[in-house]
């Protein structure tokens, strides 16, 4: 462990990254693009400590834009982490009782080995040269700092949005090492859908001209307002219409009348361009053109000849599904459709649909119903496992 | 009538516009604003004759994209009108029955006065100094072309998405004008989340530096990308995920695997694309600005202290409320909130759900259940009026 600095966000000013594993150094590894990666960067935080018979490790994942920091200060916006609600002693992830890691992704932009990388042969960062990463390749790299850590069995997999994908991907890949895993608010394959909202945000991006064709570091440069419309298409489909409506309705900001004009009249405007221009002081640009890519590949039935049930032959985890009544981005049926998959490989599976207004972010959100699921099933299967 | 010619799209080439009325000659029009406008343009076409006794004129309005070439070939496009199929001889818009006219709004960008006029004072485009207008000011823009036409009842006005919020303008201020009215897919007043989904496509054309601070025109630029984005942003709303799953689901364009960068891998990355930039060959950034702002603008309750069924007391016109199930952007529970309205106000309404998987773009394309519906309300009044 050990503390680094690393540039960041649009003036590039430096931070303090906790913990940072370098992975692959004695064997490469390879990248579903076919491309070697080795002695790379994967920045992580655990809290808890790993008990003596290594049976007590949870990996949380975080979605597309989160980070390693699910507790704790986030070293970069001075904010609480994005389950702090849930980890720390007596919580249902309970620092106690379980050693809890969670990594920044491969391809991220918070420590861990992504496009700002500076890549050694050339001394500038890697840009649009770094290698297009999957979903599976993130899998493997999170692999790599388990062995590094000493742990040889997890005993849950937690993730939400893309980290339900991260979730999936690693019961697919690796059964005996995961007891038991959480998918939340997830899917198996990204649709159509998905996908075009995540091409709205590349092409948000990419048509910014500071984003200098991905060389914006070299050009010291920064696609602030690109970025930020990305950010604002991606805020509004991770909220159902009526949180929308609940929180802001047609009311006005700071005004008592329109203002025939195109200022914020409406607090939903204020909010989105809140939403998009703080989100551009913590996220590269790159790494985010990189991890919708990533989510956009992913397709796990795919990888077991069309039939998801495949992915799931003989495995021993313990599944919980979870998915929330108004999240039209990752709806219902997506998560019905992996149990099924799961149901047709006759692995131990549970699904609760959790019903709220909140949308997609309801995982990141204090929604008791879903807050009292995910207790009840780890709880279950910690007593299960010898643990409480 | 007379033919003029226009500068239009980012080379600025000129089309031939078909009708253009001047509007406000005498009195001017005061706008909501409170600005006043005189000698205005307003573009519309028409299509068969008024009868003697002028009772058979149909106001059909467009949607936010959309022009006075509701059928007949678009001069700057090339292609057929947005409802060829439903305007002509023997159609259910049967123009050797009805005299059909459609106008492109006030704040358009195909011959109507809109922020790419010139300023007379100036020499020069409003382009921001154009006034902020709304969609009552659209309607009364509509009243004086109605004027000018020599009609003094209208059969039937007809519009889906920002058309049918024209259309329920019309009814709640001119209801002695209107005999039938048929909002589609619409709703009285815009919601936070498509206030939210507007501002994402202002943000983005605003962001690009082409855009100019609205002075694309005199500095001889034009902000093609952010105006693409924006279109790419409306189009998915358009459509509902079942429609994108059936079209492209995750199928490859050109290729047969992914290929580990950023182009278009996937059909639906490349449609949208393509929806993107050939838009831009035929819209005014500007006006999508403010034709967003009209749309965003709405709330007939809001006009009628805050109770939507006050808009239509005493009202004779006959209803015909159209929704469809999978339109997640005008969804049913607006259609049917109107519904009570106008059963509140005692008015004559029906109200059909049409089941599709098309989405809010159904209203344009050739689905047989809404065809029906609105060829038999259509008809059924026409009876009724004594037209058929």
């Amino acid at each position: 462990m050990k503390l680094v600095k690393e540039s960041f966000g649009p003036s590039y000013k430096e931070v303090e990254i906790g913990n940072i594993a370098i992975l692959a150094k004695d064997k490469p590894l390879r990248l579903d693009c076919g491309r070697d990666i080795s002695s790379f960067p994967l920045a992580y935080q655990t809290y808890g400590k790993l008990n003596t018979d290594k049976s007590n490790a949870l990996l949380l994942c975080h979605g597309l834009t989160g980070d390693q920091y699910v507790a704790g200060i986030h070293p970069v916006t001075g904010k609480p982490g994005w389950w702090e609600s849930l980890v720390g002693p007596g919580k249902i992830f309970d620092t106690n009782l379980y050693f809890i890691i969670c990594s920044n992704v491969l391809g991220g932009c918070l420590g861990s080995f992504g496009p700002k990388s500076i890549n050694p042969e050339t001394g500038q960062p890697y840009n649009l040269d770094f290698p297009v990463i999957t979903i599976a390749d993130m899998v493997r790299a999170q692999k790599l700092l388990m062995d590094d850590l000493g742990v040889e069995q997890i005993f849950a997999i937690i993730g939400g949005s893309m980290g339900g994908m991260l979730t999936l991907e690693w019961a697919a890949k690796y059964p005996d090492m995961v007891y038991a895993a959480v998918p939340i608010a997830t899917s198996a394959r990204h649709t159509a859908q998905n996908i075009a909202f995540h091409e709205i945000g590349r092409q948000a991006i990419m048509a910014d001209p500071d984003w200098c064709k991905g060389s914006y570091i070299n050009e010291n440069k920064f696609p602030a307002k690109g970025l930020a419309v990305a950010r604002m298409t991606a805020h509004v489909t991770y909220l159902s219409e009526n949180a929308l409506h609940r929180k802001f309705g047609r009311q006005l900001q700071d005004r008592k009348a329109v203002s025939y004009g195109f200022e914020a009249d409406f607090q939903v405007e204020s909010y989105l361009r809140h939403q998009g221009y703080s989100f551009v002081e913590r996220f590269d640009p790159n790494a985010y053109l990189y991890i919708t890519r990533a989510m956009d590949y992913f397709d796990l039935a795919a990888e077991y000849d069309g039939v998801l049930a495949n992915a799931f032959v003989g495995s021993k985890t313990n599944f919980c599904l979870i998915s929330f009544t108004s999240d039209w981005l990752f709806p219902t049926i997506e998560a019905k459709n992996i149990t099924y998959a799961l149901n047709g490989s006759a692995a131990k599976v549970s699904f609760v649909e959790v019903t709220t207004d909140k949308g997609h972010d309801a995982f990141l959100l204090d929604e008791p119903e879903f807050i009292a699921t995910i207790g009840g099933f780890i709880s279950g299967v910690a007593k299960q496992r010898g643990l409480l």
